[in-house]
């Protein structure tokens, strides 16, 4: 079972970026969902605590899956297959609590079958830039590129997806991870190097985010790790994101929306429509 | 004889910052050195191969060490122990290359006994920012600190070591890593965030790194782990280190000091002369 799980992964990742926004990502995308809940029914579902204020629970097969959010991750079948057919039609006329709901579900249902069988982070991490960077690009109906062009040297520059609607638009610099941790200040730094070739207010610097909960091992207890503090040097200090979207936003982080220094830390639900508004509005 | 090696090691952590320069720390590291020294007469010598045109061995005993560069560790206990000595002098009258000689054996010495004995890499980092940070400290007669104030919120952001010896110099903002890897782009980040609390050519950025060497586990063989295109593009798009210096230079980072975007990286022999000019030059 997990090898069907790792054959549609290899075709997803095989894909074009041409193709990323298609029909066809889309179907693979469900297909993989389906395939790891059918993996997660042999497993064992075990209750988390957490200081987080949220509910929490694993899946436990060979191994324990990271944690799983109670409210977020839709149990019912029927509800589940309703969510995917909403996002086989890219999401159209879904609300902001449905996006997010069948977004986390997608997303964990396949970390968690990956986690029972040790199948590596890496594959969970890229399988995450193709879903949101999917939704992204069906949404904005621009294909993304991976690298840009050093002017002065012609050399290309590695990126996470960037978007070019063309002359008459802001660009869209959109790293994806599925928890930060340490390596949050590379989506500052790749946004201030942009900046740096591409002049101020080209890109605007929109980071996703899956959680960034952690199962203490010894405790069990699920807990957050967040750094504010940092978060709001970068802004202050690095460069400006305009936004950082969770599925699932620590409380620590939604507070920083109205603080000062700010930094807008959004829910997932609202990305897709703000994304598109912000690349129209000049 | 490991436990000896890490009480001592426990002492030089509890050494205050105040202390760092003194007499009492560079005896604590020679001391510990000694000791890892007779640790390691009781493992045995392997030869690796290694295409860096460099020679490497590793002191095998319950695990292999990391790769150690055999023009730059001194096996002669007699060698060693008159190195030791001009060590304990702050390096008065020491020629560059009994700087970099003395400085390398201290380290690599240190560095193997923990790898054959399984102590952590954590170890071994925070060894080596002790030992660095010694030897500036001693240099310029200033005591570091470890953190900076945040003007407009009056907390305290951490660094690594800065050095401000008064009003009428430079500072200097010293990060010291065994290895860089990914995780160069931390001095970058750091040094800008400086420039822009402080303003521009106010902390001198000088990364102070042992090697970039690794031993790939399959082949045995030595490679060195560089990135030159990113180094130019942090120095040209994010901010200036003044200089890197290297216990170990790889070749292909220090053909970057006569590139462009130039990054200055030379021998560590030179460091401390260079620094203490750097700071006076204004």
């Amino acid at each position: 079972m997990p090898q069907v799980l790792k054959r549609h992964y290899g075709k997803l990742k095989a894909t074009s970026l041409t193709d990323l926004g298609g029909g066809g990502v889309a179907d693979l995308i469900s297909e993989m969902a389906r395939r790891a809940r059918q993996i997660l029914r042999a497993t064992k579902r075990i209750e988390l605590s957490s200081d987080t204020g949220k509910s929490y629970f694993s899946f436990r097969g060979e191994e324990q899956s990271r944690p799983v959010n109670v409210a977020l991750y839709v149990n019912n079948d029927r509800e589940f297959a309703r969510l995917l057919g909403l996002f086989g039609s890219g999401f159209t006329g879904a609300t902001t609590d449905e996006i997010v709901r069948a977004t986390y579900s997608i997303a964990f249902s396949v970390f968690a079958a990956h986690d029972v069988n040790q199948i590596g982070r890496k594959t969970s991490a890229t399988f995450f830039e193709i879903l949101i960077g999917h939704l992204v690009s069906r949404t904005i109906g621009v294909t993304p590129r991976t690298k840009v062009t050093i002017p002065e040297s012609g050399a290309y520059l590695p990126t996470d997806f960037v978007f070019d609607p063309g002359k008459h638009s802001r660009k869209l610099h959109l790293p994806i991870k599925t928890s930060t941790r340490e390596r949050a200040v590379q989506a500052w730094v790749h946004q201030l190097v942009l900046e740096r070739i591409f002049g101020a207010d080209e890109y605007l610097g929109v980071l996703v985010v899956a959680t960034e909960t952690k199962r203490n091992s010894k405790t069990g207890n699920v807990i957050e790790i967040c750094v504010p503090g940092q978060f709001q040097m970068f802004q202050s200090r690095v460069t400006k994101m305009s936004r950082i979207y969770y599925l699932d936003p620590p409380a620590a982080y939604l507070a920083l929306s109205s603080s000062h220094p700010q930094v807008d830390v959004r829910p997932f639900g609202e990305a897709l429509a703000d994304i598109r508004q912000l690349l129209s509005a000049r």
